[in-house]
């Protein structure tokens, strides 16, 4: 009852929802073959949630956090167990930078810790997504012309967002515009993303689309197939350098052999505003078992290692692409160009940041 | 009787044997997991065996073909099934030229099918293999330094050969020199050679490895980590354009754009005469079930399917890279640099050929 007096809001998107003073995730890791929601009752579970990749993609997972922390302050946290909480939060993932900004606001930068200031700044970080996915969407979908055949890489759509989504939202956003397109989806291993989720998305937006293995990308710009990247980002820096998913850089350096426009989407809440350059960017490293098969966490049993048990492997989940290989940024905020970002666009932006 | 009489020879590879009359391969879709020889008792069955790819690379497959005929010869065929034979072998797989030479040299440009002389030709395609991966491997190996990070794609070693291997080759020629290397393997999707064979051939060579996917290759090169790149061919055109597994022009376009000298490695016999540049060398595309998630063609309980079953993807086995990417292509005539290539030293090595 304490619960819903706090909490009258519902908040829904493709992978969160918040109904009836219950904070529910769908657990991403089933799909496309299975639609589960999960329970989410407290910080605990939301930081499991988030280091298993149940909850995934760099706007979502601030959101998530927020909103698992003000739940956990309706339900009667004190300010000692809410700051540990946060805390633990902010290290589930260390290189998407949105989750920061949201422990930022709600706790680490923040006086009122009290419940109702909790609910309403994590509801408010929903709602803007979602205006900010519309934004970025809009603009995006300017650059994309009528019978394009576009590249994604990874999962950037209403999965990891509370709205349309980033680079997948400017695709839909066309589409729904009339325009004719084409998607090329980057399968994205090790864990399959674009695989699993784009492709979901893309079924459900009934957008034509071909699934490719990764290293099909290159052959296909050779042949003249793709006409523009779109793709999105975990931490933008102020130099316009950005961290993404393992792959963006190999699809950034085959973009600029083959002069394909490469274009990254994100909100300016992906935006450190702290940080100089890629090379500042912590990278977060993965089990190795991830690239040794295919790691179901969710059914054991569809498992499966192909490499040899003893193989060593390697697994950086992101990897960081410099400005010199994008042909702009689509932020919420407008398009920046490589000519501009270099010319410390997002510098001036952090100015005029309230 | 009548085999053992016309085919005393023992005939023992990594992957294919010939022994006590019997025609033996390897079933490389079970490995590393399992070691399983299969007997191969007709041209039908090996069209089948390297249709399923369960003995597959461009040099191997011409001469299993090539004793598969002999076999069949030896066993009592006639002209006219010898020719029906080969010409269903030369269809199994369109790409690789090798499969073409041998069936061109048992019997579309011969003038003698007689079973012996079949035999005598099958065993001496085998025999020169052997040869041919030494001295490639002893050519290549000079191109090695001491300490270096090597990349390779797909697998090129002892299971696509009747000897040391290719690309592969050189690397265990290098090492097997004491030269302290460290060997990076593309997984190889969609159906995953490297993560699956040259893993298992550098576990039993003892050579330190590490697996990554295939789209961490750029971020490796970018961190400086990759010394050179040392791959296989399928086909090789007059000009240098080359054919070899799909993936490959990926990482000739990162290695061209991160200045990583980038190898090519196969015997002459991979070397089309005939062709006179990439664009004329035909791609054989596979079922898109193989892009659609892990198809385990030797255990279907292993088989997985992780995109949406409706989903639309495109397969083909091998891309393109053209000689503008090459450093040079080791043969085992002699190592060909790009400069060499473009000034027509194949067309030269051509008119040298007996």
């Amino acid at each position: 009852m304490e619960n819903l007096e706090h909490a009258p809001e519902i908040l829904e998107s493709a992978g969160l929802k918040y109904l009836g003073g219950k904070l529910l995730v769908l657990d991403q890791r089933l799909l496309p073959h299975n639609e589960a929601w999960v329970h989410c009752q407290s910080p605990d579970e939301m930081c499991h949630i988030i280091k298993t990749l149940q909850v995934r993609g760099a706007p979502l997972i601030g959101i998530a956090a927020a909103l698992a922390l003000a739940d956990y302050a309706l339900n009667g946290a004190g300010e000692e167990d809410i700051v540990s909480a946060a805390t633990k939060l902010l290290a589930a993932r260390p290189t998407a930078v949105n989750l920061k900004l949201a422990m930022d606001r709600l706790v680490f930068k923040a006086t009122d810790l009290r419940p109702d200031t909790l609910w309403q700044k994590a509801v408010a970080l929903f709602r803007e997504d979602e205006i900010l996915c519309e934004r970025m969407s809009a603009l995006g979908a300017t650059l994309v012309e009528d019978g394009d055949n576009l590249l994604t890489h990874c999962n950037t759509g209403s999965l990891v967002t509370a709205g349309i989504g980033t680079a997948l939202g400017v695709i839909k956003k066309a589409w729904q515009q009339g325009k004719k397109i084409h998607v090329y989806v980057d399968e994205t291993r090790p864990l399959l993303q674009g695989a699993r989720l784009t492709t979901w998305e893309l079924e459900n937006a009934g957008i034509p689309y071909t699934l490719i293995c990764d290293a099909m990308a290159a052959t296909l710009m050779r042949q003249g197939k793709i006409n523009r990247v779109f793709l999105g980002a975990d931490r933008i820096a102020l130099n316009g350098d950005f961290a993404n998913k393992i792959g963006t850089y190999s699809v950034a350096v085959a973009a600029n052999h083959h002069n394909v426009p490469f274009y990254v989407v994100a909100p300016y809440t992906t935006v450190d505003f702290d940080c100089a350059s890629g090379e500042h960017i912590p990278i977060e490293e993965r089990d190795m078992e991830e690239v040794k098969g295919f790691a179901s966490v969710a059914r054991e049993s569809d498992s499966l290692t192909w490499a040899p048990h003893q193989a060593r492997a390697w697994n950086p989940a992101f990897d960081v692409t410099p400005v010199d290989l994008v042909t702009g940024i689509v932020l919420d905020k407008g398009v920046f160009t490589r000519a501009a970002l270099k010319q410390g666009a997002l510098g001036r932006l952090r100015l005029e940041m309230p």
